[in-house]
């Protein structure tokens, strides 16, 4: 068997090592006879999401709860999951990468091997674009070897992330069906889970008999709820991050000249921004939801950044460092009004010289009033997902750009008497998700993958893979599966009962939660950093050694259940 | 005495950690008796040089080359060092901040109290700034403490980085006086050596007793001659940059649909690029040393590179990564031409509105042509040091702009027929100066602040401290002194006996040696590199266990002497 792009890796050394390094697992995943245990039938968040899930999935709603027991832990009695049958599983990489994708994968070929050397694992190769064409690799052992405990999503690629149109769900269908599939694993965040619950019921109107289990996978951290914790990739891409804007923070404070503006991944939800608050202390950090929330314009931003920025030079410091995430630009009432006005033209099919001349006056004067480089992102055409290239939108440009003439706007009337402002800018993205997974990562992806073999051995579809108590160590980590459409809202952010639900049944991907014990943390420290220096540098991620179980903070502190 | 900024620091786990390493010290810094043992008198390396050496540097040129044994390796008639005296020292950070400068600090703290707990060590705060305003800080073993193998220069700070006109000098003087320093240690790179030579002669002609030590620390790693291996900081930067290249190479394989343009740091010389395309295999990577020599035009790169993404399409491929150092812009023979013209129009105080219209025809007609973001960078004042600002100069977005039109061009004309070409920009710089050293300029860093000691207390001055050996383990490092006018020459590039000398007589920064054994190395290795995927990622530097004690490819595979 081919290595998938047939090119012998030179692993460097650090990678090598890597490879070397054998995930720890949870006792109830190591028993030779792991036991399922069933709760309750679950149910909606709330009576109007009930109703609009059992519309949706009238044949998979409501499925219960699974727990994964040792046979020590468990009563004999328990059902003994039909593990020692030959089972033929297909995976599958949707949407983007991140750090641990590959070792679901080792995870699930190994659980299924040691159950029965006979079943048979197969990748995609190229994603939903693969499965579709039935491009398999199967994996081995010598496949995996290059790929255990590293970064990326080289191993099977992945292309269009899309498994949701009829066209795409009978593809999917008679891939299986040639396949000969017991067991389809989708590994991805938000909205592959989302399409995993839709194919789950597809099949089961069909009859089809493969059975279908996503995997929390996203770097963005936002496939959360009062069921699941974390997700896999949020440690090491925060961690990356975070040892960037401490060598940043640390570059400032050495040079005194600059006002570094960093703007991180997150185009939903700012929880990488979070956490890279937490980690590193910037001088400032906006986020998404805070300006959902309390909706400044974007001029209220600017004099807000303006006046930090005095403050600070009144006590004789020229530089600072401001994080935010890439979906600030939507958040910002006015700046997102503008690019809902733009994507509306562009479906309509209006060239891109003709949008500002049909905006309308509103949109159009503060178009008009953007510099050239923001314009031209503006008019970039949204992606698949009709979502804004966010990553392109140099949002930290822009206020850069509007506090320098701020700054020199008060320096002129005489209210500013400082040195003049500098501004650098940086988005920290592509260079993080290629990341080698910390040790969290690495344990909690190969875990996961193993999870998903109890769940296909137990006959279960339409769940996604699950693990709790991730604060503590391995060895107290409890395994189990939620019905995904258990997780399911009608509302953007998740919704505790009684709340007003409107809009799309989904499941969506979590907010920043504002009346959460982390966010109160952060705007308690945060107090401190906007004069202070209180900079603090967590550092490369360490693969030996004191510190090599760190977790990130949004997971110790923040556990909602 | 309080910490610079008088606020506590709040260390990471890592960064407490590294602050208890204990850097290992080569054999001969070991003993209780260091002795000295003097060689040749140095001469220039051609006669040219050499006779402007003598009239620049009348009373310091030819001092003879110094070395530094222990007790056991050392005959006892050689000097031994007066080292259990009472001595005054000062220390100055100049230029821009490397990682390992706070160990330069801690070594010659140590080997100073070590010898004569009487003896005091002052820091510099604010750079040469704080030099001229006899502003400083004690150092003691309380202040170091937060800053142990820690990257940045906030211990002291720096800020103007000259140390060169008479008025310059006579700061320096007063303040030598004033505080009765017998010694001042620089640490800095090309520029500040220079300087520190300039002041060890102007101090030998006005009698000041206070002798002048230079440190080689540039993460630049142009501080490179027969003598000089390589330079504080150059290994950790490479390697922070490596990393994230390497991760950047895995986003590129895992989603396979966009180009990368990595702008990495390197003014007149791309030792970066090399040491990190010898580290990561990327696609491409254009040195400025190779542009110099063969002077493509600009439109030769756009067509090289173009046909290498072409090249790629055929194969299926559309992805990539390629790397550029931030001289690029000045080594392209028509770039450098029209920025030089922009300067000269901009030291007449031409304003920018009318500096087009000002240019010659050629100048003119490049500048008019150039993407609209690019003209207003061109346009930034030079640096203090009269260069461009290429920090700010993003010629990876000029790059991926001129080749999406040329690969559009050829869509248009049939030529290609592959998918859109799609490229994304980097610039890595700021991320990786602040960064925790690596244990190799850890140990460097540290045992060079020891041997600033004892360049002192043998009471040399114009001297650069000096460690052999490198690639070597610590007990085998050679530890000595060079005098700075040996190693100054009147061309740009390091000659060597025989070359035809022109230019100013200074230490130049060196350039990347395009016969040499590491290009050669690069070179063989790239043709793979192009159309295989042949990416290598080394991870985030390790502090334990196997791998700790990496170093450079360069300074592995090139050593000079």
């Amino acid at each position: 068997m081919e290595l998938y792009d047939g090119v012998p890796r030179e692993l460097s050394a650090l990678q090598k090592k890597r490879t070397l390094y054998q995930p720890e697992l949870p006792p109830s995943l190591q028993g030779t006879s792991v036991r399922a245990v069933f709760g309750d039938t679950t149910t909606a968040v709330d009576m109007y999401s009930s109703s609009l899930i059992k519309e949706a999935f009238p044949l998979t709603h409501g499925q219960r709860l699974a727990h994964f027991l040792c046979e020590a832990e468990a009563l004999p009695s328990l059902q003994l999951i039909r593990e020692s049958s030959v089972i033929r599983v297909g995976v599958v990489f949707c949407g983007r990468q991140a750090p641990g994708g590959h070792n679901v994968i080792w995870g699930l070929h190994d659980a299924i091997r040691s159950h029965n050397p006979d079943s048979v694992l197969l990748g995609f190769v190229g994603g939903t674009e693969g499965l579709f064409a039935q491009k398999t690799i199967e994996i081995t052992d010598k496949v995996l070897s290059a790929y255990k405990n590293q970064g990326g999503y080289d191993l099977l690629g992945r292309t269009l992330d899309q498994l949701r149109t009829t066209k795409q769900l009978m593809g999917t269908w008679a891939t299986c069906e040639a396949l000969k599939l017991d067991g389809l694993v989708i590994i991805g965040g938000v909205t592959s889970n989302n399409d995993a619950a839709h194919l789950a019921e597809f099949f089961s109107k069909i009859k089809c008999s493969t059975k279908v289990v996503g995997v929390p996978v996203t770097i963005n951290g936002d496939l959360k709820n009062h069921f699941v914790e974390t997700n896999v990739g949020f440690d090491t891409v925060c961690r990356v991050n975070s040892q960037l804007i401490g060598n940043i923070c640390l570059d400032a404070l050495s040079a005194e000249k600059y006002y570094y503006f960093i703007r991180l991944m997150g185009h939903k939800s700012s929880h990488i921004a979070v956490e890279c608050a937490l980690q590193t202390h910037p001088n400032m950090v906006f986020l998404g939801e805070e300006v959902e929330t309390s909706r400044p314009t974007l001029q209220d931003i600017i004099i807000e950044i303006s006046d930090g920025v005095q403050a600070r030079a009144e006590q004789g410091k020229y530089h600072g460092v401001i994080l935010i995430p890439e979906g600030l630009v939507e958040s910002v009432p006015e700046l997102n009004a503008l690019l809902q006005e733009i994507h509306s033209l562009q479906n309509e099919r209006v060239t891109a010289e003709n949008i500002s001349s049909l905006l309308s006056d509103k949109a159009s004067t503060l178009f008009e009033n953007l510099p050239s480089f923001i314009k031209k992102q503006f008019l970039l055409f949204p992606e698949s997902d009709n979502a804004a290239q966010l990553s392109q939108i140099e949002m930290e440009k822009l206020l850069a750009h509007l506090v320098d003439l701020e700054m020199s706007k008060r320096m002129k009337e005489g209210t500013y008497k400082g040195k003049k402002f500098s501004g650098i800018c940086h988005f920290f993205g592509f260079q993080t998700r290629g990341a080698l997974p910390s040790q969290f990562d690495c344990n909690y992806a190969y875990a996961l993958g193993h999870v998903c073999f109890y769940i296909l051995a137990a006959g279960l579809s339409g769940y996604m893979a699950h693990i709790t108590n991730l604060k503590n160590p391995v060895n107290k980590w409890k395994c189990g599966a939620i019905p995904i459409t258990a997780m399911m809202t009608v509302n953007q952010e998740f919704q505790f009962p009684g709340a007003t639900a409107v809009g799309k049944l989904a499941l969506h991907p979590a907010k920043v939660d504002l009346k959460g014990k982390l966010y109160l943390k952060l705007k308690q420290k945060a107090s401190g950093f906007l004069i202070n220096d209180l900079y603090r540098n967590p550092g490369p991620i360490q693969f030996e050694g004191p510190g090599v179980d760190a977790k990130p903070y949004s997971l110790c502190e923040e556990l909602m259940c």
